[in-house]
Order: structure tokens, then C-alpha cells, then sequence
């Protein structure tokens, strides 16, 4: 599970400058690779996908009559971080958030663009999540997003811009950051679904008991649902801002989608909450099962010791040694006795079986 | 209990197009059948019912100075869905929302009509219930609802339909969809009835402990009612949202009378929250039932060993094989150490009768 | 403890028309006496009580100069009540929410009257409550109050009516209004003080354990301290609403006076937020009471088992029957092992006293 | 602890009029004794203490140009309240509220005059809390004080009235009120951290489990709790709705000065919530502690069983008196035997130490 | 762990006047040193950095062209924290919230200046941290700072002051305020990581069981972190309000970087909040981890006495003395009980294999 533990750590300790250092202090993510930058550049008739060495030669294309994304896939090289940020004229403060992962999900208004920092769930199947951080930048007549490492669930996106005929190609910028965190959101849902199934399993191991780390399990899962919820709700208050903002970077027809994309994120949140009370839930019956499972011990080791010591006693009384001992001498005890003890017993299985305590508990 | 499961998991697991998919790509419920299409159409003096094979028929009706409701069960066929979704001119999000359930009940007003989503249950007399995913689309002389399967619990409108001589046949699409939600909301009550009864009958179970699943049922029957939950809250807010808009799709005559159905969806969403706290109670009940059943089994056990551990401790002694043993060879030595062993037996009982041992103490 | 189920029950169960009936259907309360209605008209000077056989004899007093009350007690008669519903021209929603008991407690404007539904406690000394709707119609010059069955904790009202000399009787029909709510909401605090004694008598059960169903006693009072709670929230929030509307049924200075009603209405909820604490706190305290009294067996068991466990085995060591055993032959054995054996259960007592185990510690 | 339990109940079981009185009929508080009045009349040169024995000797004070306040301690004679009612000409309500104590923290405007009704703490130091209600009449030149008993925590503001050369002195009465509640406020801190106190050596008895009440202690500490925080909480509403009340009884210069008792009060409530998760915390170790207790227990119980038992089936088995039973008559069969015991012994008693059994787990 | 103890201990009791003092009654916190004073001057192209040792010198400097900073560390001496409070005009009560540590965090505006109360964080190395309060008066050419004690964390501001060339030192007071507030928000991280490393240590502790106070370093740690969030969750309110205000004290363009200390803040609190929920968690696994040892004990106990106890009976029944006991002379009497003995003891052994008790279950 140590990967969710890093997904969960991640989340926590972020890397950050030293305590005091001017704002806009660069310190890069230590795992992060070097950028490796992709520029679409698209109208209704033509689309153009190139790779991109250097920054310089973004400068050109942003001026163009086309809608532009410049895909930033990695944050490892300061050089190139900083040149985009000239190119995009990005505040400095904006490039800290963009670099110090993981920040809050968040939409903020610039005066030439609009900045919104999301988050991309990948994984799920063994309880374990991989957050990583994608900030857009959107402007007039391009998008950039920035990723922490390569590789997306963008591919989708891609695709349709390329093939075209539809209303990405057709529509603005506004429209292409829509249709990106439109995407990375519709990803939530099977994250989540596959921590719903950790959850069933676990409720299985729970029930059946077979598995000696259900408790850590458990408690795993719970801080990584944790760690999703941190990531979701923001996200939920940031696309309600811009839905609500009446002249910003999102004209009226495109709001009408972020709100579809909204009800999404309020769908992914509720899947959330609900499998946090299923795995409080979760708890509880544990704890309930580890009662049960002891009950069940004790009501063995009353069974045998509470027949077996009385029987125990009868015989050990006519072990003793006393010379004067009449019932020792008589031909019939030792029968009588033997007949005494199988009443005794079924004596005491009678009062177990009315008390129930042959019915298992569980 | 699997019907229960599959409420629960399709409130989760919803149909849904691949990551990236262009918004307004249709995927449909794989359980869904063809769509069955019924007309109905009156004014104060005419009723008409028909059931429409080719949603074509439909287009002629609409633009009658009758009242219309369109009611579509099941949907099993793209094609059938985009005809309809072109006569009525839904926005391709609006389509997607009806088809890709289950969405989070909402009211969405667009410009030719209101959407609203809301949600039919069913079942609950064994825990089970059986959420389907109704939309409207209420225009200004029609009312649209698709269903998700055939069957619904819409009859008593049919009827007041068929009948006449009522505010139903007077009055405008507004009131129709009043009616028809008027209707799904007052069926909500007796399937939450239902599920105190079971919660009612779960309650026995605990305090008379002769069932092996309770705590399993009880936190299936939790999980319902969460999901449950979850259909009846956003509605109210739908409704609400409904209720304040004053030039909205319904006049202020209706509006009195959404008010009403508001209120009914507060009694249910007030009813789910009290059998959820009731529930909560009893799961306290099942862990203070199972420590006290341990308690009983244990007093037993030890009532037992305490009194026979130290008479056979006795009778071991004399049945020692020393040579030296005075008391082995006195004639009395038998009687008078029997008479002990009763004497201890008593006091040991006295004991555990002052200490309320032998009370019950469930 | 049935009465209190019941009234539970009653909380949650009501009485409804068919599903899918048209909105005002009227379905009475099962268990409703027919309607006893008492007419009281009274200004300044003159007092009149009658009691009233048919509706119709109501319309001559209603456009009188005097403030009229008329007094509705019992649900049972269909005809009766749409008479009266025709004479005070009730909408027939309003009607059916007087019907339908109970509805969640709410104010409701129309044009010519303002709706209030309130409840009336009753009961509380064993843990059962009494709950019964009073819906108010409240008109320029005339108060009807509706209740479930006759009898009721108006009395007070009433006398001073009939009395005379006092506010009431020269002020109009919407302080009559207040003092008829102010008396009902009065009449709350002495039962949840009933129910507080219960809580008390609870803890002492608790604590002595000499009670075998405090659990599930436990669990009714926390049921009826959640029935009430919804009885009396929803309650503020309407009188919230009748306070803050200028011109509405209730007068300038006798807002002043509702307000009063509300500060002990949020007083009566106060009091119920705490009991229920209390009575988290009592439940958390008997799992802790039960725990406790296991370890006090378990002491019991372990003392018992721990200090003969060792004596039998050595008594059974001098049982064995080797022909060559030195000490059986040996004339000191035997005082000698009974002196180790004293020894031995000194050296125990000692250890479990320095443990604390004599020591009690619920 | 019966004091503290009075305080608890005093809050509940408040005195009231019977049911249905007419509103303003007086009941007065039982144990309150004859009112005791004080009337300090100063400007900023003069001052003037006057013990009052009839309320007609206020009259003159009030038209003078000094700033007056009337301290009226004990609530115990309806006249004299009736009489000073007149002379403040209080409302009805008004007085109701003053003499029916506890009423909920509040202000409230009257056009003459402000009331405010807040409590005083005093004690603490046993878990012991002692509420009283004072209840301030604010009006332009005069603050008239009512309190259930005689002694107060005023005396402070008394001697800065006194000793003169102060802002209170040379400040409208406004100030004054300011200033007494002020004083209130400030004798909550130490009333609460001498409940802290209380936690702390609670604390100490659950983890070293030497006294017998914790359990029932810790209820009523977090009882306490509860009350004062039905204290303090409508205290801070009450106060805040002053500060922003613009042409109010408190001019703008002392609603600074009221901001800051706002904070005080913040202060407080902030102290008790800190507390009373302590005081949850504190009942989660305690549970913790019963069940290592009790853990303990079992390992003493299991260690000595599992270690003896064997032995004594081996002792029994060589007692047994088989004529045929070749070990018997072998030389070497008892101290061959008695080796084997010994290992046995060691054996097991490394089992447990290598479970780790004989390390204490509290 | 005793300086955690103070430290949260520290955050309640309070150093405070005797309760009736007057408003602005200094009481100096017992253990904070001689203020020690430093006057940091610059403007864009100078850079003066002086050791005051009387107030009376700063008055020159407030009116020169520079920005001042005057940094206060420790509040040991009346007479120079009244000298400093005239130099700056400070009000009465903001000097005593300057004084009477800790206050909650707040911003208050007075007519020359902006307050804001904040706190600084150090230690969380082994679950420790010293809260420190840490006060700004915010003018238009100067900001003062008072700390409680001294030494800080602000070294990375004195030093950009010092090395000159960038945004702080060409920008005004509310530029360098900002500077402050972010340095000590920054060091809020790492302090509640080091907490975060807590709770992991714990949580091996609690799965290993190793360590024999991890309850009491739970609560602990659950006591400080409540003490972090009644640090952070006001100042996060303070600094929403700063942003708010138009024209405040903070110029637009500096309003922006505070959005960022804001955003930090509210980064901190969700930590704070998820290690709450994680130790919540770790409780519950505690509690589980306990029950699952005892079952482990009970387990052990009842295999040894279930197994044993048969086999001790049947070999008592053959240590009976009676003279007529067939069995007893026969020649295989003693090897086929042998036999039957070890045939019981494999029967249990594969009982309890299939009941799963060999199986560790934790």
C-alpha cells in the first residue's frame, strides 16, 4: 500500500521554500521531470499538433488567429518554467501555486487571464490514488496547462480536436478549458467506483474474518477518501465562482456546461461522503465481529469447563484416602456415580441449549 | 438481499460515456428496454390516449390547443431518444442528463422549458427499495417524463386523467407536472414506512438476539437509507429553487400547490433522518447486547469454577497417599468434611446472590 | 412503554389518501373522535360560550363586532369539517393539512387568513408522550382551532375569557391567537422536565444495574426526545416567520408578545439539546457500567482459579501412586505442604492486593 | 457534588406560572430572598451610596443629572418589584422575564430602555458551578441590576465608582453597563479553568485508577459543561447584536469598549468547547483503560491456568489405579516426572514472554 | 511532554487583571523577558538597522520618508510598553490585548492604525509546540511588532531588508506587514509536519503495541492539535476580513499577496483537520487492537483448558477408591485411556483449527 501512503503524504508535505524567502520563490518538486511541452493549435479547418523545444517558440503562434493549447507536461526545469510565465506574463505568485504542489483546488482572477488549479485522480484498483496536480491558464485565445509528470487522461480531448467536426473545434478557448476539466473530472468517477470496491472487500473481510490487516486496511482507505474529499470539494467552490461570475473568462454558452461539470463534481463528492459513512460504518461492525468472535471463545470454554469441573470434583471426592468411607465399599457406586455424571451433563447441555448458546452470534 | 445491493450500487455506479468524450455522447443503461411511448392529451372537455409507435405522430399534437404529457418508458433506443430530443429541442446536455442516470435530482431552467429531475422508489418492505430516475421536461402546453423501466406508480394521475370534472382536465402543463411529481412524492412515505417496519423488526432481532445476520441488515438497511437520502435532499432544493422563481414555468396558482409537495419532501427527508438516528441508537443496542451476553456467559463460568475449584481442591487433599495423615483414619473425617464442602458451596452463592449475580442484567 | 410508541409512531405513520389522489382528498385520523365545536364570542363588555351542533350556525356570529373562537375538537366527521371549510373559506390544501395529522409545524399565509400548525404535548412522567396536532386559522375578527381528540391544556385561556378584566378580552383576534399558542408552548416545559426526571431515574438504574431493561428504555426516551425535538424546531421557525412580517395577521405590539413565545420555545429546544447530551453521556456511561462489572467477575474468576489452580495441582502431585515417592513416607510431608500450601495463598493475596484488585472500581 | 447538580437542575426546572396565566403573572423564584436595593448615584465630582428601603425614594434620583445605578439583590417580594416596575416603567414581559430566572442570555429594546439579561459564574473549584441570573435595565441615565441573590462579583466596579478619577466616572451610563457586564464576563475565566482544573485531576484518576466515581464525576463535569456553555453562547449573540445596533442604548465609543467583552465572551465559550473535547477524550481513555485493565486480568488468569493445568492432568493421570500401569513400579518414574513438569513450565513461560504477555500495555 | 503541556496549558490560562478592574489594567505575562527593541529603517536605496534602548528615540524616525519597522520581543516592563503605546497612540484596550497573551487571533481597526493579533509556531518535534502570540500595528509608514518572548522565525525578512534589491524594500508598510504575517503563516507547516510524523510513530505504536503510554501521547497530540486549530481557524477569519476591506490599511495590489497568506492558512487548517480525523482513526484502531489481544489471550486460555480438562476428569475417574470397579483390573484398561486421550486431544485440536483459532487475527 505504500503507494497511497505517498498519494496521502504528497497532499501533506509539499515542497516549499525556505520559511521567510520572498514570494514568488521558485522551489521545484523534487520527483517532477523536465517539462515536455505540446502546442494544438486549431480553427474549424485546420489543426496543427507540435512539439515544442523551447518557449521562444511559443511567441509566434499565440499571436495567430487560431485557439492555441500549450500542454506543460512536468515541472522539473526552472529555466523553462519562468520563460513560459514571461511569454504568459503570469503574476509571480501565480507560478508559485503553479509549482508548489499540491495547492487547494482554486479558480483565480487575473486581469488577462484566468488561473484554476485542479487535481487528476489515476488508480483506485488496490485503495491506492494517484493525485496529481493540473493548473490551466486561461486567456482570450489560448490554454496552458501544467502537469506535474507525464502522461494524462487527456488523450480523449486530443483526439476529438484532431479529428474534428464537432463543437470543440468550433468554439473558443473558454470551450477547450471546459471540455479539459470537463475530462479530468469525468475521471473522478471510476477512481472512486474502484475505491467502492476496496470497500466491499473489505466488508467481505470483516464478515469472514480471513485477513489479518483488515483493520489497516481500513484505516487506509478512510485517509485516502480523506485525501479525495480535500481534493474535490475546492474544486466544487471554484467552478461555482466562475460559473457565477457574469463578464469573466467563460461566456454565458460555456457556463451552461460548467455547470453540467459542476453537477459531476457534486455527484463525485457525494459518491465520497457516502463511502465514508459506509466505511464508519465498516468500523463499527468490525469492532461488533471482534466481540462476537471473543463470545464465541468464552461460550467453548464455559461449555467444557462448566461440564467437565463438577464431573471432575464427583470423581476426585471418591479418590480420597478416609478409611471410613461406606459408599467406597458398596458394589453399585461406581455404576450409580457414572449415571449421576451423564445426568449432569445432560442436565447442564439442556440449560446451554435454552440459553441459546449453541446458536451462533454473529 | 441482492435488490437491495443493486439500488444501492446503481445509485453509485452510473452508465457513462469513456473519459473524454465529447459532451452530449448518449451511453444507455444497459438494463434499460425500448422506449414505450404514450400520448395523452385534454382540455376541460376532451381526453385522448394513444400510444405513439413513431415519435414522428407526436410533432401534430404539440402544436394543438390541447395539454399534452408524453410519457416515455424505458430508454433502451438512441435513435427513438434523438427524435424525441429534436421535436422537443433539448439541449444535448439536457438529453445526456435524462439518459446517463442516475443524475442528482435538479430543477434546470433553459429557454423553451423546464428541466426537472427527480427520482421514483419503490419496494422497501424488506429493505429492499427500487430507485428510478424520472425527468420532466415542462414546457408551456406539454410535459415530458422519461423513465428509466416500464411501470411506474403514475396511475392515479392516469385516472384523474380519464375521469375529468377536476382541477387536473382545467387546468395548464404546470399543474399536470404538480400532479405527476405531486404523485411520485407522496409514494416516497410508504416506502420509508416500510423501512422503519424493518428497522422496527431489526429491533427485536437485537434485544432478542435469535437472528445470525442483524448486524449485517442493519448496515445494509443504513446504506439504503443514505441512498435514499440522497434522492430526496437535492429535490428539495429543486423544488425550492421552483417555488421562488417568479416568472418561471409555474404560475402562482401552481406555485401554492408546489409548496405542498415541498413540505412532503421535508416530512420524508425529517422521516429518513430519524430512522438514520434510530438506527445509529440501535447498533449502540447490538454492542451493549453482545457485552452483555459475554457478561452472562461469563458469570456463569465463573459461578461454576468458583465453587467446584476449591471442593476438588479438598478432595484432592485427602486423597493424598501420605503415610501421616491423621485425619485419613478418624471415623468422622468424611461426614465432617462434606458437611464443609455444603457450608462452602452456600457461602459462595451468598456471595454471588449480594452481588446481584444471578439477575438478569440485559 | 406502548402508549410512548405510539405517539412515536403517530409521529412518523400519518394517515394519507392513495397515492396518486387528487390534492385535497381528505382521509381522516383513523382513531378521531367526531367534531365537538364550542363557539366563544366576547369583546369588552360581553362573554358568550356555546357550544355549537351544526356548522351553520356559526356564519351569524363571524359578522358580529365581536372576536369569535371557535374550538374544534375531533377530527372524525368529513361533512362537518367541509362545512366549516366553506364558512371560513379554507383552501382546500390548508384543509387537508388540518386533516392529515400530524404535518410538520408551519405558518402558512393566504389572503383572507394565516395558517399556524402547532403541536400540544402532553404526558412525559413515564418517559411516554402525548403528541396531537393544533392547526390555527387565524382571521381578521375570528381564531378556529382544530385539534385531534377533545380535551386539551387551553383551560387557562378559557377561564380568562370567561373572567374577564384583563388584556385579552379587550385586545383582537390575533392576541387571542398568541395566548391560545403561548399556552400550548407553555405547556411543553413540564413535560420535558418529566422526561428530564426520567433521564434521572435512568442514571440511577444505570449505575446500581438493578434493572434489566434499562437499555431499552434508554433507547424509547431518546426516541421520544428526538419525536419532540422535531415537534418544537420547525415550531421557532415559524413563529421566526410571523414575527418578522409587518403586516401580517399578528399586530405591532403583540409581535412583541410572540416573541416572548419564541424565547421559550427556543428555551424548550435548549432543553431538549441537552437531555439528549445527557442522555449520549448515560449511554456511553453504561457501556462503561457493563464493562466494569465484567472485570469484576473476571477478578472473581481469576482470583478463585489463581490461588487453588496451584494447591490442586500439588495436592494431586501426593495423589500419584509411585511405588518409590520419598516424601509419602515421611512423617512431616504432610503438615509441611499444608504450611507451603498457606504460604502460597499469602503470597497471592498479597499480589493481587498490590495490584488493587480488592479495590472496586466502578 | 450536590450543589453542582442543583446548578444543572436549576438551569432546567425553572419556576414558572401555571399553565395558561395570563402572560405577566408573576411566580416568584422560591429560594431568592427579599430584594435588597443599593442606589449609587454619581457625576464627576460627586458620589453618593444610599442603602434604599422603599422603591419611591428612587423617583427623585432618576430626574437628577447624575448617572444612577440601582443594585437590586434577591427577587423574594412582588411588591417591591412591582413598585420598581412602575418606576422604570417596565413591560410586563419585561418583568417576567427579570423574575422568572434562568431565561436564555439576551437583549432586547424596549423604547424606553435596553434590557439585557446575562448570567454570573461563580465557584468551580469541586466541578461545582453556581449560575445566577443578572438582568440589566439600560436606559439614559440610569442602569438598574437585578440579581437572584444577595453578593455579587461587582465589587470591583463598585470601588472604581468610589474612588472616582476614572472613565467611569466621567462616562454616561451606557459605560456603566458596559463596565458591570464587563466584570461578569471577566469572572467566567477563572470559574472555567477551575473546571479545567477539575480535568486535569480527572485525568490523572483514569490513568492511575485509584478512585471509584470517575466515570460518574466525568458526567457530571461534561453536564457542567453543558450548562455553562447554554451560558455563554447566547451571551455572545446577545452582545454582538448590540455592537451593531448604531443608535442603540450603547453610544459608538463604548460599543469599542463592548467589542472587547465580545471577545472575552468568545474567549470563554472557545475555553469550553477546548474543554469539553478534553472531557471526550478523556471517557474514550477511560474505556481504554477498562479494557487494558481487564486484559490484565485475563493474562494473570491465562498464564496461571495454562501453566497449572497441564500439571495437573499429569499428577491425576499417575493417581489413576490400573492394576496394570508399568511407570508405577519403575525407580525412576517421580523424578523422571517432576523434570518434565519443570520443563513444561519453562516452556510455556517463554510462550508468554515471547508474546510479549508479561510487559504492562496501559 | 511537559512543554506541550504549558504550551497548551499556556493557551488557556490566561495572565489577566483582577476581574473589576478597569478596561486597559495592564498585567504583564509572568515569564516574558524586558522588551528588547529594534528599529528596522529603509527606503529603496538605505538600510538602517539599530538596537533601541529607549523608546523615546523612535519618535524622529516615525516622521521621517523611511519605513519603519519597530520589532518588540518580550513584554516584561510597563513603563516602556506604555512609553511605546503614547508614541503610537495606541488605544487603551489594544494595548491590553497586546499584553494579556495569548488573545484569539483577530484584526481590529482603530482610526491611525490596523491591529492584527497572530500567532507563531515553533517546535512539533516530538508533539510539542510553543504557541507564541505575535501582535502587528499596521500604519501608513510604520509597523509595529510585539512578541511575547524572544527570538522568532522572521530572520528571512530582516535579511531581504538587509540585502535590499527587491519588492519589500521598494514598497510600503502594508508590503512589509504582509511580509511578516507570511513568514509566521509559512512556519506553521512544517510545525504541524512535524505532528504529522507524531501520528505516524503513534500509529506504528498502536499496530506494534510496543510502548506502554501511546494512549496517553494520543491524547496528547489530539490536545495540541485542538490548540493549532484555536490558533489558525481566527486568524484565517481575520485575514478574509483584511482582504475585504476596501480602503483598509492593505493597498489593492498587496490585498492580492494576503489572498496567498490566506490560501496558505487555509492549507494549514485542512492539515490540521485531516491529523484530527487521522487520530480520531488511530483511536478506534487502539481500542480494536486492545480487544483483538484479549481475544488472543482468551484463545490461548481456553485451548489449554478445553484440551486439558476432559483429559483431568477421566484420569480422576480412575483415581476413584470404589472396590468394585471392573475396569481397573483389567490389563489394557491403561493403554486404551492413553489412547483415547490422545484421540480427544487430536479431535479438539482439528475442532479449533476449523473455527479458525490458530489464525493470528489482528
Amino acid at each position: 500500500m505504500s503507494r497511497t501512503e505517498d498519494a496521502a503524504e504528497r497532499d501533506m508535505h509539499k515542497n516549499r521554500p525556505v520559511v521567510g524567502a520572498a514570494p514568488g520563490t521558485l522551489v521545484l518538486p523534487e520527483d517532477s521531470p523536465a517539462p515536455r511541452i505540446h502546442l494544438y493549435a486549431y480553427n474549424e479547418t485546420s489543426f496543427v499538433d507540435r512539439r515544442i523545444e523551447s518557449p521562444a517558440e511559443i511567441a509566434d503562434w499565440i499571436d495567430s488567429d487560431k485557439i492555441i493549447w500549450i500542454d506543460v507536461q512536468g515541472l522539473g526545469d526552472e529555466k523553462v518554467l519562468l520563460e513560459l510565465a514571461e511569454i504568459f506574463k503570469l503574476h509571480p505568485l501565480a507560478l508559485e501555486d503553479i509549482v508548489h504542489v499540491p495547492q487547494r483546488p482554486k479558480a483565480q482572477a487575473y486581469e488577462e487571464h484566468q488561473l484554476l488549479f485542479t487535481r487528476m485522480l489515476t488508480g483506485g484498483a488496490d485503495g491506492e490514488v494517484d493525485v496529481e496536480q493540473v493548473s490551466f491558464v486561461i486567456a482570450d485565445n489560448y490554454v496552458v496547462s501544467f502537469q506535474e509528470r507525464h502522461g494524462d487522461v487527456l488523450d480523449g480531448v486530443r483526439k476529438r480536436l484532431e479529428t474534428g467536426n464537432n463543437k470543440l473545434r468550433t468554439s473558443g478557448s473558454d470551450y477547450l478549458a471546459y471540455a479539459l476539466v470537463d475530462t479530468l473530472v469525468d475521471a473522478y468517477v471510476p477512481v472512486i467506483e474502484a475505491l467502492g470496491d476496496c470497500i466491499a472487500d473489505l466488508e467481505d473481510e470483516v464478515f469472514e474474518g480471513n485477513s489479518d490487516n483488515t483493520l489497516h486496511a481500513l484505516n487506509e482507505l478512510r485517509s485516502t477518501l480523506l485525501s479525495l474529499r480535500r481534493s474535490i470539494w475546492p474544486l466544487r467552490d471554484a467552478l461555482n465562482q466562475l460559473i457565477r461570475v457574469e463578464h469573466g473568462a467563460f461566456g454565458a454558452d460555456v457556463r451552461v456546461y460548467l455547470r453540467d461539470v459542476y453537477d459531476h463534481c457534486v455527484n463525485a463528492s457525494d459518491m465520497i461522503e457516502a463511502y465514508r459513512e459506509l466505511s464508519t460504518g465498516l468500523m463499527n461492525s468490525y469492532l461488533s465481529v471482534v466481540s462476537n468472535r471473543m463470545n464465541e471463545v468464552m461460550k467453548v470454554l464455559t461449555v467444557m469447563s462448566t461440564i467437565f469441573i463438577p464431573l471432575t470434583f464427583l470423581s476426585g471426592l471418591y479418590g480420597m484416602n478416609f478409611v471410613w468411607m461406606p459408599e467406597r465399599d458398596w458394589k453399585w457406586s461406581y455404576p450409580i456415580l457414572l449415571g449421576a455424571m451423564v445426568m449432569i451433563v445432560a442436565g447442564l447441555l439442556y440449560f446451554f441449549k435454552r440459553r441459546g448458546w449453541f446458536r451462533a452470534n454473529t
